[in-house]
C-alpha cells in the first residue's frame, strides 16, 4: 500500500427531499448571497428550481443567477461567471445539475477571488490559493464532481478540455436526493454509470501491486452500480437503485477507492481529447468506447490484475488468468452495450481520418506520455484509437 | 436506503515515516501551541515520543504536556487537563496514541471552551457547542476514534463508561503510520481487530432493508481485516497486513459502513457495561465474547441477513439460510478464538454471579432498552450476558 493523503471533507446530505434544505443548509453556514449555476433550464421545467428559490427565500439569502452551462463546460461561461461573482461580492457558488454544472462552479469559485484568468491555473501557470466555499444540488450521478478535487472545462477556440485538481475546489456541501435523477433519459443514465465505473476502474488498474482494502471496495462499488444499473435500465424509478448509483458516484471519485494506489486516470484522458474535439460526444459514451479498447491494449502487461477483475466483479469462472483476463474485458465491452453506449467511435461519425489529431491533442502535440499500466506515448495512443475506430 | 449525512472531515496522512510530520502539519494550520497527551509511556520507550517533539521543535511549536491516559480513559483525567488546557490556552489536543487517548483528547476538546463539567455533556444535560480541534498520530489500529465523532469516557466512581457523539469532535488530522503499530502485542492487535470488526458488523445488522452499495462496502472491509489478521498474527512486522487494519480502523468508524442504514451499536453498549465494571477487560477482548454470543440470541429474527453475511464474508456455501447463518456466526466465533480472543466472561473470572450488576448498568437500571435486530430490554440482556458466561 502506497502513502497516500485522504480528504474528503464535503458534508453530504443523502437522501429523499433533501434538495428543500439547501436554504437552511446554507444559513446554518452563515452565508447570504449566493451565485446559482445551473444548465438550461431542465431544472425550470422540472420544478426543481422553483424548490431551490422558495427554499433559499425562506432564509433571505440573496440569489445572483447564471443559467446556461453547458455540457462540457465552456471558459467563455465560466469567464463571465467570475465576473458577474466579483462585481456582485457572492460569498458562495452554488450549482444545481450534475458534473458539468459543479466543475463550472468549481472554476467561478477560483476565479472569483483571484486576479488571474482561470486557463492559467489550468496550464499550471498560477497554482490556486484560495477559492469560494462552493455546494451542490446533484441532478444526475456521473461525474463524481460533488465530492471531487478536481474539475474540467473547455476552450472551444483552442479545441481543448482540461482539468485541475485542488482541495480547494472540493464542496463544502453536496445535496444528494436520488429522486431527482428519476428523469434523466437512459442514454444520460448509462453514460453517467459509465463514468462512475470509469472512476473507479481508472484507480484500479494502475501499475502498482495490490490493495487488498482498497481493492475490495473498489470491487464492491462496481458490483453494487453493474446490479443498479440492470434494475434502473428497466425501471427508472427504482428509488434502491437511483440511490446506490448516485452513492456510487461520489464514492468512486472522492478517491476512496484510490488510497494507496497510484492515481492516474489514463482513460480520462483520452477521452477528454475525443469530447474536446467532438463536443456532441457525451464523456460516458466516450468512455464506453475507450475503456474496453484502452484495457484490450494493456491488459497483457498485468494478467493477474485483469484476471481478479473478470472473477470478482463479473463473476468470470475460467481457471485460466489469461483467458479470464479477457472475459472480463469481453463482460465489461458487453455490458456497456447492454445498457445502450456505443462500441465504436464510428457511432459518433469518427473514423480512422481523425486518430492523428486525436492523439496530438491527448499527447499535447507530443508534449506529454500518460501513465497507464504501461506509459502511453504517441503510438500507443494512435493504436488505442484505432482499436476504438473499428 | 435511508436518508444520511456524511462527513468525514478529518484530513488522514497515511503512510510510513508520516509521524515526523506531524510539526509541519500544526504548523500549516497554523496553530502554535498545543497539549500534548499520550499513555503511559510507551511511546518514550519506542522513541515515537522523540520523534514528536523533535518534529514540533522543529516549528517552534510550544508544547504543554500531558501524559497518563489510562485504557478506558478516566473523567478525572480529562478534568485534570481541561483545567491545564486553559491555564495554559493551549490551540489544539494532540494525541499520540490508540482510542483511548484520543477520546481523552477529545473531551479535553470539548471540556477547554467550556464551562460546563463534561460529564454533562456525556449526560446529555448540556449540547457540546464548540471544541479545540484535535489532531493524532495513531499507534493502534483499533477504536477508530481517529475519524469518528464519538468517545467514550469513564467514570469510577459509578462504575460507568459512556460515551457521546458530535461533528466538532471529529479530528482535524490523523497521522496513521502502520509501522508504529508492529510493536502492539499480539493480544492487544487482535482486540484491534474484533473492535475494527465489531464496528462495521454492528452496523451491518441494524433493523432495516439492505442497501447492496453500504453492505458491499462492509463485507469487503471484513475480508481484508480478516485475511491481513491471518497475516499479522504470524507476522507482526508485515506492512501490508498492518496498513490493511489500520486503514480498516479508520473506515469503520467514520460511518462510510452505516450509510443508508440505522445507526446503532448494540454490543458496544453490552461491552462497555462489562469494561465499565471490570476494569482490567479490554474492550475488543469484552466484544470477542459479546458479538457471537449476541448474534447466537438475535439472529432468528434476520435469518437472511446472517445468511447472507456468513456466504459473503466467511464463505460458507451451505445453501440452508438459517443452517448458513448458524455457520457464520460460529466461524465468526472461531476466528476470534483462532487470534487469541476469549469466548466467554468466565476467561475474566465473570460468573453468573455478575448478570444482574451488568445488565443494571447496561439499562441504566431499567431506565433505557437497545436497539438491535430485536430491541434489546433486561430480559434479552440478561439471556446474552448468560450465554457469555457459559
Amino acid at each position: 500500500m502506497l502513502d497516500f493523503d485522504f480528504y474528503t471533507p464535503t458534508k453530504v446530505f443523502f437522501g429523499k427531499g433533501k434538495q428543500h434544505e439547501v436554504g437552511k443548509i446554507i444559513s446554518d453556514y452563515g452565508y447570504k448571497k449566493i451565485m446559482l449555476q445551473y444548465g438550461k433550464g431542465s431544472i425550470k421545467q422540472s420544478g426543481l428550481y422553483d424548490e431551490i428559490m422558495s427554499s433559499l427565500g425562506k432564509y433571505d439569502i440573496e440569489v445572483v443567477e447564471m443559467g446556461g452551462v453547458e455540457p462540457n463546460p465552456k471558459i467563455e461561461f465560466v469567464r463571465d461567471a467570475v465576473r458577474l461573482a466579483k462585481d456582485m461580492g457572492v460569498e458562495l457558488v452554488l450549482a444545481v445539475g450534475g458534473g458539468s454544472v459543479i466543475d463550472a462552479a468549481k472554476y467561478t469559485a477560483l476565479g472569483a477571488v483571484s486576479d488571474y484568468d482561470i486557463w492559467d491555473f489550468v496550464t499550471g501557470k498560477e497554482k490556486p490559493k484560495s477559492a469560494l466555499p462552493v455546494g451542490c444540488v446533484l441532478t444526475i450521478a456521473a461525474a463524481g464532481s460533488e465530492m471531487s478535487w478536481s474539475a474540467v472545462v473547455t476552450d472551444l477556440s483552442q479545441n481543448m478540455k482540461r482539468g485541475l485538481a485542488s482541495d480547494l475546489i472540493r464542496p463544502l456541501f453536496a445535496i444528494c436526493n436520488p429522486e431527482l435523477t428519476y428523469t434523466v433519459s437512459p442514454y444520460q443514465t448509462a453514460c453517467g454509470i459509465t463514468d462512475i465505473m470509469a472512476h473507479t476502474m481508472e484507480r484500479y488498474f494502475t501499475p502498482c501491486d495490490p490493495t487488498d482494502i482498497t481493492d475490495q471496495i473498489a470491487e464492491s462499488i462496481l458490483r453494487a452500480v453493474i446490479n443498479a444499473a440492470k434494475v434502473v435500465m428497466k425501471n427508472p424509478c427504482d428509488y434502491e437503485a437511483r440511490a446506490n448509483i448516485m452513492w456510487a458516484s461520489s464514492l468512486s471519485h472522492n478517491n476512496l477507492t484510490g488510497c494507496g494506489r497510484i492515481n492516474a486516470l489514463p482513460v480520462h484522458q483520452l477521452e477528454h481529447a475525443v469530447s474536446g474535439e467532438y463536443d456532441s460526444v457525451a464523456h460516458g459514451a466516450g468512455l464506453a468506447v475507450l475503456f474496453p479498447a484502452w484495457a484490450k491494449y494493456v491488459y497483457k502487461h498485468n494478467i493477474p490484475r485483469f484476471a481478479q477483475f473478470a472473477r470478482r466483479v463479473w463473476d468470470v469462472k475460467e481457471p485460466d488468468d489469461k483467458k479470464a483476463a479477457e472475459a472480463g474485458i469481453e463482460a465489461m465491452a458487453q455490458f456497456f452495450k447492454s445498457i445502450g453506449m456505443p462500441s465504436s467511435l464510428n457511432e459518433f461519425g469518427i473514423d480512422a481520418d481523425a486518430i492523428q489529431s486525436l492523439t496530438n491533442l491527448c499527447t499535447f502535440n507530443g508534449q506529454r506520455t500518460i501513465k497507464s499500466v504501461i506509459e502511453l506515448g504517441n503510438k500507443e495512443i494512435k493504436d488505442i484509437f484505432y482499436i476504438c475506430c473499428k
